[in-house]
Order: structure tokens, then C-alpha cells, then sequence
């Protein structure tokens, strides 16, 4: 298996099973002397663990991270930055009855197919349980980013849509409920939904919005590794998620020139931001926004036709601790990503002075 | 600038301002022994020429390319594939308006913010004219990943969006017209619309969808390198996308689990396909299917607003020959990176046998 | 800090002080499926590990490798395995005396330079230690390739060079004495001189030379990425080494043409091998050899002048336990490079079928 | 064929058979604002091309370079620089006579057998010509690194060493004469010799000493990507190169580290220099010295036996104007290949500050 690592000079490399001993990762490019604040870093990690509120997963995962290298006397020494998550809630016998089945809309007949072999225990690799190393490495990267906000929320859930634009919102307001969503009368209202859904044994997916702000001028490459298409490219690869859009997105597809285009006052900010911050994948000093879209959880708590590797189709029940909406928990794992891209990117943007 | 690169075993690396004296590229990783279609090659081309109908451009630019290694007796020996297409049709002094101005919504502030200095004609770097060495890349991908059928399509022209489904599209009769939408009524009234906004002197953007069929189980890499973000990726990494959705996409996140979910067939099949042809990150062997939001063309023909490098906002209207609408001539860019994408994929699986 | 990671296809990542927790690495890219041989992984690292013998450093560290993920079953699933080596050993006092002086020819100086802060327990990042990561990613690139017979032998220990041709030696004595050199009569002087070394408090370099045989025709990748190209690379990256040939090596400069041409067998092999087994940077299928030159140790117990971060010359012993001569322990890291390098070539190489 | 890319931040692809249309390549990564000295790139390419002098081969290759992008008013803009340089001297009947023959100690075999079909003129991609592409890169890289000093020379051609230190000769007289030795009467032996091994129609190899002067400490990454360990790797991807070593190399191995040990001046800089110029992979600021071993070239024009794609062994004589003694021209090729190598280490070592 290929494509464990991202970014080209602020890298991470993440390993780890679902229900192996330990995840875990290698942040390599990350400079040397910053002062680490591991509160903060253990704060992400509890924003995405599970748990941690009525509407997520029951799991008990402490999701403590343990570093190993790179760091001395509190600081970053430029060296790589070696960590692990102990795995200790893994109950292998939860999955047993998945052994032989392949969930629908699950990595489990892919992997088969592709690897001709799998660790069938809670997804195995394909778990979102990944994405743990990669709030680590986020964490990291936002403290290298200091002078740069990242703030994403829970903007729709199932139909339930946050139509406020973000500009209007408090983010202050995103980790005073557990949806985290900064609107509070909608958040409750999503609450009330997710449990309802919850309580039918289903799931439902939903949109997380990410606003960066105080961006410098300059980052991203042009061409292929325009800073959207990064962005692009490392929210998609988070797990459940289905689609991308920057600035005017979609809806920026109906419009006119005349229109859409964003004119410049003197000082080189403009007037309007349909461009999302990034003119022909470089960063432009105005915000940076952009939509993600998750579909929902495929683990459902009712009976399903699953295949089993005979070719046969049999009836599953989904068993154990699932996620009735995963979008509350992405929100930090959608920081950590756009976190890890603009740390890249600022690293490269430095070879140009 | 870094980012000229795209992919890891099949790799397209492209050079090439849009008024010096040649645009061109390198594929490396071509498999030995393929017998070129360089008819093929040309067609690819032409689909995404200036002046190939009423409603695009007019300029005129044969882009014809020229082969310069990796070829022999008419097959790819497995060496580098060098090709330049030369510029035929280069008017430097329609750009020297631009010289010291930023258009609103181009890329002519960023670069010079980021550089320091660079070459304003045309757009430079920064010009669509580079896609067209991405095409034929694309078109060589095509033709070494024979079985697999990749065809993309217009399916919005602003406020004017095809919604039936593609399983009920012909897609013979998408080069039938000019705007390549496979429904031909919708088709003429896009037509009719296209050269309304031109008589506007204004610009509309546009969607293109994109369906490949036949493509093998087990194609992408899991976690970071996910087949979808990988599309993402290379779809954002066009000029004027701003948005990328496959499978169910931002619908999707609207749904249950219970509706959302694909069930088998006991073949490894999917009764429905709300996945998109993927499952975490790895093809499936169902239609792979995506949609691209391009925004409208930024030069239009009315006068607006522009920012000197004096920092003076100073008053500008668009000259030379513009597409009014991007999507026409997109169609064969969003194919050939698709392909691009695919015959990377093709080439990393291979190693897993 | 770039350049922790090694390989394209098969890539290995380390991370790890020789003094912080642990140490460790991901190896990425394993193809699935290969039931491993943890015996043999184990006894690789005892190859290397300190305190195995009178002659080289009495640190006793158990280095017992931990695997975290990518084996279920004992097999491997084609995702990253993660492992840790835990430092159990370390004596960060005995470091106090270089925290503000750069020993002589050692890393201590440069790494303050660049990054402005180091860590200084026993070199830190820059320590040999790091090659025990390297160790493991080569035993199991080993059992990848398990056709292929890798051997690594004690070649030279200072002016004691073994001058028989490899083809008359007998690899199985290699292992039967402390300095790994498979003539026993010269090894029992190398081991002597080696001591005698060690008594006067000094060290000394040496040699080793690797021969891969039964080598498939067909790996190596032409121009930048020679096979010898990237051996050579990937030896230079030991700690200590400063040279290396293969085939005629320096020798072969001083031939002529129709002394040094490897003349055909009808077979394809060749009637001699100055060539040492690569054409054009591809493996021919005739034996690989090559000889890997090792400095003498830096750090000697004897007094020495060195440097502190004041600028002041000061008078420093060598304290610790420290090799007299690298060689015998550099054995199995020659081997275990090799091993990585050819793995990661065989992946590519499957790509053109 | 992947592999005809070298540089992580600087990076240059090449393509190219010796017989096809053109040669050429693409620079990424080169920063902007540079005043390119043409006339500079130009005077490196006279430096490698064909009949330069009597003992070298008599082709006549004019070796012009033709930049077609990323360059504008003489300056380079950040974007990618294309470039070709025409074959203008194809004599491909010349080669009709190993169309199916592969040569003694050629790649023609390996080639076949890789790829299973091949441009066999004149060696296609595996010709020495390729090298011209990396000359334009590296004539590039000096002028970006303008304060670092590359100079490299003849040391020997076959048995006639040079054993004068560097430190010795006089840089200036490199290229007061063909051979490009700085010792005049060494000069005169060497060219006396190699015309006497042409008159026999043989050939033969020798070494090519680099002394790199005015390095800023800093420049390399420690481990895998030591700054030796790529000069390494990017000499022996050079043709016909079978050996490197740098500051002490082979000889040091035969030392005590009490006489290696590169004792500290109070301003960090070194009495002796053995290391050459780098400590644990990164640059110290003393002059980087190394050795290059070049193999004498395979073409010889005498009788000598070939194997044809038959499987039988026939004889043939070289044809075709060859070099009896590839040294003089390697002289240019070393010197770019380390100043790509630096180029990419002195870009990535921005990222620290």
C-alpha cells in the first residue's frame, strides 16, 4: 500500500490499525525550536475522540499520544517527530461476525479484492480511526502556523442546513455545543435530529465549512498543486467524504462574469471573495473558505443484505458503538488537514525569498 | 514554482508560458511497446482548440504537437515522452495593457506578489493554454488504459443544468454540438445562451460531468492517495474549477444511511451506486462518476474596475478573443486528467501482484 | 528536517534520538500477504546490536523491535507497518560533558548551525542508532525477496585487507567470527588488530564488500535512478562511510576498453563481470558487488582538543562505550540497504509487465 | 521508465534518445529574477560537446539550447524552464549493425530484456547524450548559487595519476588544455596517451576530481539525504561512472580515528580536512572534495565478439566516431550534477530559517 504519507516538506506518514496495538505517525519537515503546547495538541485529540458527547460513538478511547523523537527540553529539534496512540479499547470479537462479510458501502470487499487478505477488525486500515495521527500532526502544524486562524463547523446536517454566512457567525460559539456548530438554535435543532436518527438506528451525513483567515500572500503552487487543489484533495481523502467546493463553488458555476468577479481595492484585498481567498491556486490574502460533504456513516443499527465472501448475500445487523453523524467529530480532523496543506505550503513558499 | 508534476508512475511534468515561443511537457512512465494513435492525439486536441466553434474563442491556434522522444517505429520505447506544441499565434502587444495592471479575478496580482516578477502576456503561466499539454498526456493515458471509457460532458451552463441521469444519456452525440451536452435540445438552448452572454459581452460558468466506465476493482490507494482524491485533486487543479463532487456528492450528505448505502449482488456488483465507483479510496469496478463546477471566464468585454502596481484602481475592459464559456473546450481537459489519474493507478496497483 | 524517509514504492521513514524513548519507523509499500519470519527479523538486529562481541562497543541495548500495524496473522496486509525499537539504555549523563562542545569530526556542530538547537545525548538524530530502523525495513525487505541472496563480509579492518576474490571465499564463515570476515585466518588478525586498537584507546576504518546474487535481469531504472546510483546512495547514507565502488570501481579507470568489455555467453550472462551485474544502471542477472569504505569512529578515548559554543578550544576524552571499528556491526546494514534498495526497484520493475 | 528526474525543490527531467529529434528537459523550482548569462549556458555545453579537440570524438554536434519558456526579458520568472536541444547530426544507418546485436558491456541487452523493445540508435535513451540536458540544468544551478565555487578536473586517465593536492594546482589552467588537467605537464602525458589508445583503437577510463568551494554550512539532510549521499548517487547516475568517494574515501578507511580527526579552529572551521567539507550528511563550510571513476568507454574499434537477439555470438567492430577517453567531457557534466545537487539542498535549507 502506497499513499500513507502527505505533503512534500511538512510531511506526515501515518500506520495503525483500527484494532492493532498502536497508530501512530512520522511528522518529518516540521522546523526546529517551536515551543510545543501539548495541552493544545491533547485538546484536538479530545475534540475528535470518541465519547466525548451523547451524539457520537460510545467508544472509550483515551486517544492519549505518546511522542518519541523529536522533540527535547519541550522544543521541536527539526528532527522527525515520531508518535503513537495506544489502541486500548480493541475488542476483536465485536468483528467476528464481519470475518467472512462484506458491509455494503464499506472498504471491505475493495480491500479484499485489492490486497487479496485484510484485517477484518473494525475496518482494519480503512477506519476513520486513521485520522487520530492525522489530528496530531494538525495540531502541530497550527502551532507552526500561529499567526493563521483555522476555524471549521458543522454547517448542515442531513437537511438541516446552516444558511448564515460565515462572516455573521461567532466561532467562538463552534465548541459550546456538541454538534459544533456556532449557531446555537441550530445546533440544538441538529442535536434533536441526530439523536432521533440515532434512536432509529440510522445515520445521516452532512457539511462541515472551513474558514483560514490572516493567510499571508503567496501560498500554494500554481499549476497542479494549486493551493485548492490541495485543500481539495487532502479533505477528500478524510474518510465518508463526497465532495469539495472553495469560495463561490457550485453555486459560482450559475453565475456571470460580470458578476463573479471580485474587484480590488487599493490596498490588493477586494471588495467581494467569491474567489475563496486563492486566484489561480495562490493564496491572496483574503479569506480562505471552503465545504465539505460527508455522507452517511455506512454502519447502520438495522437489518441489511450484506455479500460474504462465498458470494453469498446474507442479513447483518450492525453491531457495536457507531457514529450516528460523524460531521461533529470531523471538524478537528477538516482543521488538521487544511493545518498539515498550509504548513506545506508555507515551508515551499519560503524556497522563493 | 514547484507543482509542474503531476502523478508518481505515470508522470506528466509541463513547461510553457501562453505567448513564448512553446508550450510542451514530459510523460515518464509509459509503458514500452504501446502503437500511438496520433490521430487520436491530434482529435483530443482539437476538442480543446481555440476556434473550433462559434461559442468559443476565436483565436486561432493550430496546437499541433510535435513528438520529440520516447517513440520509435510508432510505439513508446518506455523512455520519456518529450513533445512541444508550438506558439503559433502570440500578439504580445494585445497584453501590454495588462503590463501593470491586475485584472479582477486573475492570477496577475498573486504572481507578482509571489515572484516578483513575471511575464504578463497572456496570463503567462497562469494561462488554460497550459492544459494543453495535459491533453495530450491525457491522450496517451487513454489509449494505454484501452479497456477503461472515460467520457465527460456539459452538463450546467449557468443556470441552465441536464438533469437526467447519464445512464439514460447517449453519449455518441456529445461531440454532435458544439457546447458537448449529449441532450441536444438542452444543447441548442445552452448554445443560445452561450452566445447571448457573448453578445453581453459578459462570460457564464459551467459544469462538466464525467462517467468512467469499465475501470477494474482495486485501482487508488487507500488513506491519503484515495482514488476520489486524487480526481479531486486533478479536477481542482484545472483553471476555474472551484468545486468537485463524485458519487452521491453534497446530495449525499443530505441522506441516511439506510437510503444511502449500495447493496450487492452477489457478483460484488452494487444494486445501486450512490458510491461513485469507490469505496474507501478504491475503485469498485461500478461507473466511477463525478461533477466539476467551473466558474465564468474573469476577461470579460465590459469595463471594470483594475488594480495598477501603483496600488491606483484604474478602469479596464477585456480585449483580445475570450471564451465567453469555459465548459465546451473543458470537456476533453477534465477526460484527459482523469486518465492521467487512472493510468497512475493502473501502474501502482500492478505491484501489488 | 527533510530526508528521513528512503524508497518510492517500498519506503521506509525513521524516526528516533539515540537517547529519546524509542526509536522507530514505517515501512510502506510492503506488498500483502508475506507470512514473516520474525526469527529472522530478530536476528538481523542481533547482527547489529551492541555489546555482541569483545570487539565492538559494550553498551547493552536489547533493541527488540515492536511491530504496531500492517501484519494480521502473522502476514502482512499491505498496509504500513509501524514499529518501535524502545531505547532501554539510555545514560543521558554520560553526555553532559559535550552539551556545549562540538566533538571533532562529528555531527555536533553542524546540526547547532542549522537548526539552532540540538539534541545532544549521544549524538542524537545523527547517531548510528538510527540505522537499527533500517535494519528491520531491510529483514523484511529480505523475506520480499527471498530468491535473491544478499551477503555482506568484513572486506578490510585499517591496512588488513582481504585481497581473495569473493567468488573463492565461502559466505556460511561469515557469521563464525566477530568481525565477519569469512576468511578465518585474516579475521582472527582482524579481530587481534582490532583489540590492539582498542587498548591504545583509538579506532580504525575498514571495508565492506557486498555481493547480491541471482538477481532477476531488469531492475534499476535508467538515467537518474541507476541501480548502482541508488545502492550507492543508499550505502553513503550510513553513518561513517565515505566511498563507493562497484564492479571494476576505481580499479576499472585505470583499464582499457578491450581489457574492461564483459564479453557475451550465447545465454546472455558474461564469460567475466567487471561490469559487477548493471548495464545502463539495470541489473544484467551476473553477481552484484560492491565495496563500501568506513572511516575510522570519531569518538576515541584519548585526549583531544574540540570546540565549544563559545568559541574556546578545550581538551575532551571520549567517554562511553564506543566502537573500536564499525565494520563488523556495519555488516547487516549494508545488508539491510541493499535489501531496501532492491525491493523498492523490484516493485517499480513489475510496472512494465 | 521512471527514473529521468533528479532534485526534490530543484528538480530537472530530461528526455531524449541520441538519435531522435531533439534532447531536452524541464527545470523546476529555479527561483525567479534571476539575469540569466546565456552565453555562460552556452560556454558549459562547448565544454561537453563533440569534437571540442583531437582526443575526443569527432562528431560534429553544434549542441545549441533553445529555451522556450519561463524565462522572459532574461530573467528567469519561477515557472518551469523548457528547453531542447536538436539532434542535428543523426546518422542512424551508423547503427544499422546493432540494430540486433547487443554490445559488449552496452545496456543494448538490458534494455531488451526490460522493456522488450528499443530505439537502438546510438544507444538511444542509455547514450551519453542525455547528458547535454543535465549540462543546460547545471549551468543554470551555478549561476543561482553564484558565490559557491565548482571546479573539477582530470586526476587521471588510465595508470597517469595526478597525486598533486588539490590545494596545489591552479584552477585557472583547467581549461588551458584538452585533457583538462591543471597540471600542464601531467596534461601533455595524459593527451599523448590517450591519442596513442585511439591509434590503437581502444579506449580508456580514468577520474575526475570536484573541489566545491565557498559552501555555506548547512546545506545537506541528515540521514537519508546526507549532502554526500546525493553528490554520490548523482555521479554514479553519470555514464560509465563506477566509483565515488569524498574527502578521505577509500584511503581514509585504512586510518585511526586519532589521525582522520579533523581538529576545530575557535571559529569553527577546520585544521585538516578529511571529512570533506561535511560532517553526518551536512555541509561544514571547508571545501567538499570528492572522486569520480569513469570506466573506459565500451565502443572500442577493434574485433571483439557481440551477442545477437539470436542467441548467437558474432563479431563485430565499433563504428561511428567514439571518445577514447571520456574524461575531458565529463569534466562539465560533474560540475552540473553537483551544482543541481546543491541548488536543491541550498532550497530546502530556506525552509529552516
Amino acid at each position: 500500500m502506497a499513499g500513507n504519507s502527505y505533503g512534500t516538506l511538512f510531511r506526515i506518514t501515518t500506520f495503525g490499525e483500527s484494532h492493532g496495538e498502536a497508530l501512530g505517525g512520522i511528522i518529518d519537515g516540521c522546523p526546529s525550536g517551536i515551543a510545543l503546547d501539548f495541552d493544545a495538541i491533547q485538546l484536538e485529540m479530545s475534540r475528535r475522540k470518541p465519547g466525548q458527547s451523547a451524539i457520537v460513538t460510545q467508544r472509550k478511547e483515551p486517544d492519549d499520544v505518546q511522542f518519541l523523537s523529536g522533540i527535547f527540553e519541550g522544543k521541536t529539534t527539526g528532527t522527525p517527530i515520531g508518535f503513537i496512540i495506544p489502541n486500548t479499547n480493541q475488542k476483536s470479537d465485536d468483528y467476528s461476525h464481519i470475518k467472512d462479510n462484506y458491509r455494503p458501502s464499506h472498504a471491505d470487499y475493495v480491500y479484499d479484492q485489492k490486497y487479496g487478505f485484510r484485517d477484518y477488525r473494525g475496518g482494519g486500515r480503512s477506519s476513520a480511526r486513521e485520522t487520530a495521527s492525522r489530528v496530531v500532526a494538525g495540531a502541530i502544524a497550527k502551532q507552526m502556523l500561529s499567526d493563521i486562524k483555522i476555524n471549521a463547523y458543522v454547517s448542515a446536517v442531513g437537511p438541516l442546513a446552516l444558511e448564515t454566512p460565515y462572516q455573521d457567525l461567532d466561532f467562538s460559539k463552534i465548541e459550546s455545543n456538541p454538534v459544533r456548530c456556532p449557531d446555537e438554535a441550530m445546533a440544538a435543532t441538529m442535536e434533536d435530529y441526530i439523536k432521533q436518527i440515532r434512536k432509529e438506528g440510522d445515520t445521516v451525513g452532512g457539511v462541515v465549512t472551513c474558514v483560514i483567515q490572516n493567510v499571508p500572500v503567496g501560498l500554494g503552487e500554481p499549476v497542479f498543486d494549486k493551493l485548492h487543489a490541495e485543500l481539495g484533495k487532502a479533505m477528500l481523502s478524510i474518510n465518508a467524504v463526497k465532495g469539495f467546493e472553495f469560495g463561490s463553488g457550485f453555486e459560482g458555476s450559475k453565475m456571470k462574469g460580470s458578476q463573479h468577479n471580485d474587484l480590488y481595492n487599493p490596498d490588493g484585498t477586494t471588495k467581494t471573495n467569491l474567489s475563496g481567498g486563492i486566484q489561480g491556486g495562490i493564496s491572496n490574502g483574503m479569506d480562505i473558505y471552503f465545504k465539505v460533504a460527508f455522507k452517511p456513516v455506512a454502519t447502520i443499527m438495522q437489518k441489511q443484505d450484506s455479500l460474504n465472501n462465498k458470494g453469498e448475500i446474507t442479513e447483518m445487523t450492525g453491531k457495536g458503538r457507531h457514529d450516528p453523524c460523524v460531521v461533529p467529530r470531523a471538524v478537528p480532523i477538516v482543521e488538521a488537514m487544511a493545518a498539515i496543506v498550509l504548513a506545506d505550503f508555507h515551508l515551499i513558499n519560503k524556497t522563493y525569498k
